[in-house]
């Protein structure tokens, strides 16, 4: 084999693998969507006991049979790839590192194989088969508004885990280990399984002075979602009001983001009507 | 009968059954929904042992009484229908098939009548009664924002199942059969039932670690409940903000926003009923 | 007592009780508050058996002491107003009667002064007090907001109650009475519990087929809750906005609710302009 | 030490304590946010029983070095502050002081170190690190809206406790203490456990009728919840809309909302630059 046999080779490999463009990348793609479904869940049955003990070798055979798959493929990707390095120690490379040893390392380590799971993280890579619909479109605003709320997010959590850490040993004070409420920190976890409207009630307060704080948390807790809330809906607004803004652009000095109703470009002046 | 009178007599009984526009068809629609109900509410009382003893015969009495009545509205549906077989293969003509064959499968098998919920469906049938009022509209408004909101809430969702099944298998390993979490599918039920902030309370996490893992999952959970309801928030303020726009333009300055009832552009002052 | 001086007592009665410009008047809303609110906590705590076995007599006195006070209360009533007949009838009349009757039926009846609770009602003719302050206003847009999103919310709660009648039998039939699924209705109210996220766990399903089941109605309960919350913001955003737009009035044809950027009236066509 | 050189002292511990423009003061910050949280962290795992046991003495050494290093902080602050008593009687001034008393009195008191946790309130001093960053911004336009919602939010409360009181009271006429609906103070308590959807399932309805209303309580909570949410949404809509539009104004046309970045008018096309 020439080098450029080798090389176009290699291209081809890396077209059908990382990108979803042509049909038997596509074909890959969906084939790799298929595969990580049905390993995940085969790691997820292989854990119910009854399971288990009638189908192991079945578990066993098909995990094998998904490593290898996933192995062979780790290393076409490293082959096929032009900077190797990078993309070994890229995000996805770890993921899809980590995707396989488990199943080598339980040779080993008993339970190990429980790590597999990880694998279900290769479905964002396979996201990627929706690129010519509108989802990654969808999924950017999306984003783009949650890390424009962030730092709102962020300063409410501040102030919630506050109220949390005074309310939870508040509650231990008045409680006391009779109710459940055997120390600090777990006095705390209750009062987030409670502000959060989780409410499991395997610990519930018991007296009537904690019932009644309780009930503040609790009033508490249904109120305050209001603030993310909010947050999210005015950031998402504000972000597709933006995204709406871009579509027009100034012919004279050729800057973008006008309203749609502006008469004049905000930039350079220039009188839209005489454009049009 | 002449073959006029035939299709007359069949064009009358379509008017009654599939519109409601006139009082005859109101009451018709009335008259099926109060059926409709009465015979749902029938069912789900018939489950209850205590009735069941006492007043079987009385169940059983009624549902064949409401079964009779729905199979003829159902033949009266096919013969009047102008495509016989367009209704009967169409959603609500499977509807009112499925409503009536339980009762008549349950001669032979044991429990099948309580399949005849499905009855509660024909009630989206009836609510064409309220076509005049403004609520099919609002159903509208409703549903094309939900419909415009889809994208963006299936990649939400793809997110949180993503989450659901890694934090779950991870909930498996840290807290084990010994607490309830049985199997990674238990624990993955267990995750959702935290997020969501259900939190039934069957299965609760003992150790320290399993906890601070549960409390960051309801605060998580306590958290993305923003995204949807941002989503939902935005698209229905775009939907209703397109529906107002949508009807008056300026045909002068071609501004937009106008009141229904305004008579003058509010931009430009121009007269509109120079143009109607 | 002259015929004048009778009108006169009769009109300084009915500026104190039912207004609350006066300082008198203020002050007797004051006063009212206080005991409305003394009242339901002495019935409130009246229900414990510890306190009610150690200071029955306490309570009695108190109850009788409140009801005399409230009988005068609701004659002054009655003598003062104009239209007698029309107080009696009200909304507010009736409350003010029912919130008297029961303890003079509890010399009949026992346990009937447990329907003194409804007392509580009467806070609602005590919140004229916050008259002048700006919380009238902003309970009337919120009021009106709700009332805007009303046939939203109907059309919504209609989709989900069908959705909670079919779910709710669809568990009956899965999970039975083994797992406290006893019958249809008591299906339904679980699945009201579950989607609702409140997740008490006195019942909760055992078989897989059922948790996956349960699993699909919480995420669609933590997702649908989106819906109403939508409905209100935007709704009291348009609210808010209309509120905003009364506060321009043409100087030509005096019709209000101009967009603060209005150049002409929507109405007259009068330029805006000429006037500043 | 002469007055001036005192004085220069006093400047310059004024300037590390109680600002964080200098390095030494950045650092100071950071040392206290480290100290806090450490220290938090200590009472919070001495209320462990096991803990406690075998690390007793290494929690009271520990507990002691803060106490003794935030003493010496205490009286550093009063000493540097321009105005001694205005400081020691600030909420800071408060919380510096109630966050050294509880060791002293442990000496005395047994489990008064529990109050300790008040230390979580110096967080909100030390929040003054991110002083540059725009979390300072974000809090002031969250905290602004959450004000403007004030009233709105108390009216909305109003109502909902005045339902919690009757349903409350109509629960335990229902149900009765047989359901461990004890009393009417319980029975309140179960209606906001489950009108916030907390549910946690300790008291739940045992009757057909009970069970009922408390779906209906369910629904409407799951319903009503949308109103604060609206409420924050709107009013953080309003506020970020306001700080947008109050920024720039045409001096030409006086049309509101330009970029901050804008240098001509998009209404008018106005030269920004001829006015500044």
């Amino acid at each position: 084999m020439t080098q450029a046999k080798k090389h176009s080779l290699r291209k081809k490999i890396y077209t059908i693998i990382f990108e979803a463009e042509t049909p038997v990348g596509k074909f890959f793609d969906i084939a790799l969507l298929i595969l990580i479904l049905s390993s995940v869940t085969v790691v997820t049955l292989e854990s119910v006991v009854e399971l288990r003990k009638n189908y192991l070798s079945v578990f066993l055979t098909l995990e094998w049979i998904f490593t290898i798959i996933f192995t062979i493929e780790y290393f076409l990707r490293i082959y096929s790839s032009p900077k190797p390095f990078k993309y070994i120690f890229s995000f996805f490379g770890l993921v899809d590192l980590l995707s396989i040893i488990p199943t080598y390392l339980s040779l080993f380590i008993l339970g190990s194989q429980y790590f597999l799971v990880i694998r279900v993280l290769r479905l964002l890579r396979v996201a990627r088969i929706f690129k010519l619909t509108r989802f990654i479109n969808e999924g950017q605003v999306l984003s783009k508004a949650l890390r424009a709320s962030m730092a709102k997010i962020l300063v409410f959590l501040g102030v919630v885990l506050t109220i949390v850490v005074i309310v939870g040993s508040m509650m231990y004070i008045i409680e006391g280990a009779k109710s459940g409420f055997t120390s600090i920190p777990i006095s705390i976890y209750w009062t987030i399984v409670t502000l959060t409207t989780v409410g499991y009630g395997d610990i519930a307060p018991q007296s009537a002075l904690g019932q009644v704080l309780a009930s503040f948390i609790m009033i508490m807790g249904y109120g305050i979602i209001a603030v993310p809330t909010g947050i999210v809906s005015v950031e998402l607004a504000k972000t597709e009001r933006e995204a709406l803004a871009t579509t027009k652009v100034c012919p004279n000095c050729h800057k973008e983001g006008h309203f749609n109703d502006a008469n004049y470009c905000f930039n350079c002046g220039y009188s839209f009507s005489n454009f049009q």
